[in-house]
């Protein structure tokens, strides 16, 4: 895990928030890698959820919504995990989490034994919207985005032309005041979630979750984490929550651990029935086959954008010892991430920097490749060094112009480069006229 | 502006935040088709800001930052609006938004005069991360995403290999606790921003600001709001913040009044100089060519994604009387958006929807164009209300299915296919081997 850590640091994936101010607990910001890293896997999720089907609408809510919302969803009530303050040194801990000696739980701040009972801490970061510091004008951060798509459940029928099953989905940062924000960028105190709300007729609930199931491991498949790598955790009976009838964890074998990835739950109608309570709208639906009106039940695939990003970053970190054409062994640490999913789809190289020709012609090609794809132009130093370097980020391919490129060897040769692959280090000759076909095919 | 508010709400652009629960002012909530234009807008501004460019960087910071970074800022200090509390109802207004009588001022909501003096009310809002609701523990949300560039400046530049003149690209949320949010999503508590630092040696500055507005008036060309629209205010000595040596605000013309767009200020070396003097932290720049330490001087293009979108609405809205075939005239409603913008670009309409092969054709087109933009699939009604349900979406192609198309009517129509424009309402007959190349070089 260090070593990812450390390639995501120097590499300009993933910064400490705020570092130079000494950080903040749970908090993270993406470099310049990192941000393309994440967007290709969120537009990827909706490209594939949203676009690409026809029963499917898009939406994005606020940040911050009517408190009643949370009230509602039960979240006020019951979005806590147990704490105890220490009497002596007044830290704050969780109950679960307490060290144990002879049996008698201390204070892991101050070895005290002199702790109060556990009490719910809700997750909810807390706020004010308005001018005054009031109990009526307290807000919270959503610690989900599945409720802003409950609540305009309604607002979407009525404005889209969709009939069940149908679903709406979401990409929306998310907060919880974690106790024990921990493993990177796996459990932060704001985060990223892409979220499916499907939609349908009760009986459609069970088939409906294991198809949810099937889709979503196949969405890992095509961003390059094998149906292998993920674990699927049926919750039994008893374990789920009390109004879910199915729930699927799909877990990956992080370093620090196997952990959820996503979970797919088939939540019944309980989210649509307690705003329907609350709020006494009909969000119900008219069947106009069966003339009857009812409560969609709903399946919830919801899957974590930073969690995703740094199973990514795990299934691609690779490290080899590779021989160079003098004999010596080094190590070459590689990014292998789909090329769907990389940061940078290809770099551009002069062979050399000083040859005016040769420059002109790579910025000309790295030109004409940018309105369609993240492309790196690169001229410093030996183009063995350049490779490593985009072995590093993870690029795919790389294009080297040299003097067959632009005619000195020839006209037969003129107009061809040199495609370098990042997996295999194998190179190939590839008429120019062909590259942007060839890279479309492989990365969209 | 009550015309564009219909529709928006209407047509799914655009809903209240919590609306079943009487909503919450200040704060909105993106519906279909207000995701899809927004995201249009943020994905054309990324590529041609970050990925078309070979001197700027991409990052995404968090929203909850170290506090010390807004103390650093001057955040804490003067980001603040004039207050004052009513003593009878215990009210509290904008003091420079009292209404007046006999030249005294009273309490909006009571008529009392009994008002505290003004004082600053602070616009962030505040949180606490963290299991204690202490001082030590204070948080803001940020009211700009500005700072976590200037905070990681250092980071960007250690891990990317960019030299001056060379800017840090970010879109994102922020969070500002406006007393009275107002005129529909545009001055709103929660909003997105899409922020450009552009460093650079002091010379040049000046002539980079003027560079960047140039670079940003072709922008909004590039997304279907002309030059002659917006309005540069230059903002004279005085007036603008007293760091800054030059600054332009683009203003729009809303239904509302000419208002704010964007703001584009050479702030000199005000906030990396702010930041070195809390961190201790050496964010200046080793010139090679000159060998000597610098701290960069910096341009900000800073747009509002939710003013951009408004006006994209705004400048797109239209009404035009269209007489039909039978001599009736109507009143056609049409957002003529660019097509780059547009949320759905093409529509694909089987003729009929009884026809069996008619549907089973138009599917098939659907389905191979949707890897590539966002295609929306209408089998229901008579094809003219099709259209205009389509125009009211602002989607600037049709497609229709007909019988030529599967080849009834002869082998030399079979695959053509009837392309209907939204603006002129032209009708063109096209092959659908070139239907996908016609549709990307426009929306592109």
């Amino acid at each position: 895990m260090e070593k990812i850590v450390s390639l995501c640091k120097r590499r300009g994936f993933i910064f400490q928030s705020s570092e130079i101010y000494g950080g903040l607990n749970g908090f993270w910001d993406f470099g310049p890698l990192g941000v393309e890293l994440k967007k290709n896997l969120k537009d990827f999720w909706w490209r594939r959820n949203v676009r690409e089907r026809d029963d499917m609408e898009g939406m994005d809510g606020s940040i911050i919504m009517n408190r009643a919302v949370w009230k509602a969803s039960g979240h006020e009530e019951t979005f806590s995990d147990p704490m105890v303050d220490c009497k002596e040194c007044h830290s704050r801990n969780r109950a679960d989490q307490l060290p144990e000696k002879n049996g008698e739980k201390y204070c892991p701040n101050c070895g005290s034994r002199k702790l109060t009972e556990p009490r719910d801490f809700n997750l909810m970061f807390k706020s004010h919207a308005g001018p005054l510091e009031s109990d009526d004008n307290l807000v919270y951060l959503r610690p989900e985005t599945a409720q802003a798509i409950f609540v305009n459940f309604r607002n979407v029928l009525d404005t889209s032309r969709q009939k069940l099953p149908f679903g709406i989905a979401q990409i929306g940062k998310a907060f919880r005041n974690e106790i024990n924000p921990r493993n990177y960028i796996f459990r932060s105190r704001e985060f990223e979630q892409m979220e499916i709300e499907y939609f349908c007729r009760p009986e459609d609930g069970m088939r409906l979750t294991d198809y949810w199931l099937e889709e979503r491991l196949k969405f890992y498949e095509d961003i390059g984490i094998p149906r292998s790598k993920i674990k699927i955790h049926d919750i039994p009976d008893g374990d789920r929550a009390f109004y879910s009838k199915k729930t699927y964890d799909l877990e990956y074998e992080f370093p620090f651990g196997v952990s959820e990835l996503e979970g797919i739950a088939y939540r019944t109608d309980y989210d649509l029935g307690k705003h329907i309570e609350h709020s006494g709208k009909p969000l119900d639906y008219f069947d106009e086959a069966t003339k009857e009106r009812l409560v969609p039940h709903v399946v919830e695939p919801s899957a974590g954008v930073d969690r995703t990003t740094l199973a990514l970053l795990c299934e691609a970190f690779d490290e080899e010892t590779v021989t160079d054409e003098k004999g010596h062994s080094e190590t070459r640490t590689v990014l292998r991430f789909h090329p769907r999913m990389a940061p940078i789809k290809c770099a551009v190289l002069p062979l050399l920097k000083n040859k005016p020709p040769l420059v002109e012609k790579a910025r000309a090609v790295a030109s004409s490749l940018k309105p369609l794809m993240n492309v790196f132009y690169d001229e410093a130093g030996a183009i063995g060094r350049r490779y490593r370097r985009q072995d590093e980020a993870g690029t795919p391919f790389c294009v080297t112009i040299d003097f067959d490129t632009i005619g000195e060897n020839g006209p037969e040769k003129q107009d061809t480069v040199t495609l370098r692959h990042r997996d295999s280090m194998q190179q190939e000759r590839i008429a120019l006229a062909d590259l942007k076909a060839y890279l479309l095919e492989r990365i969209l």
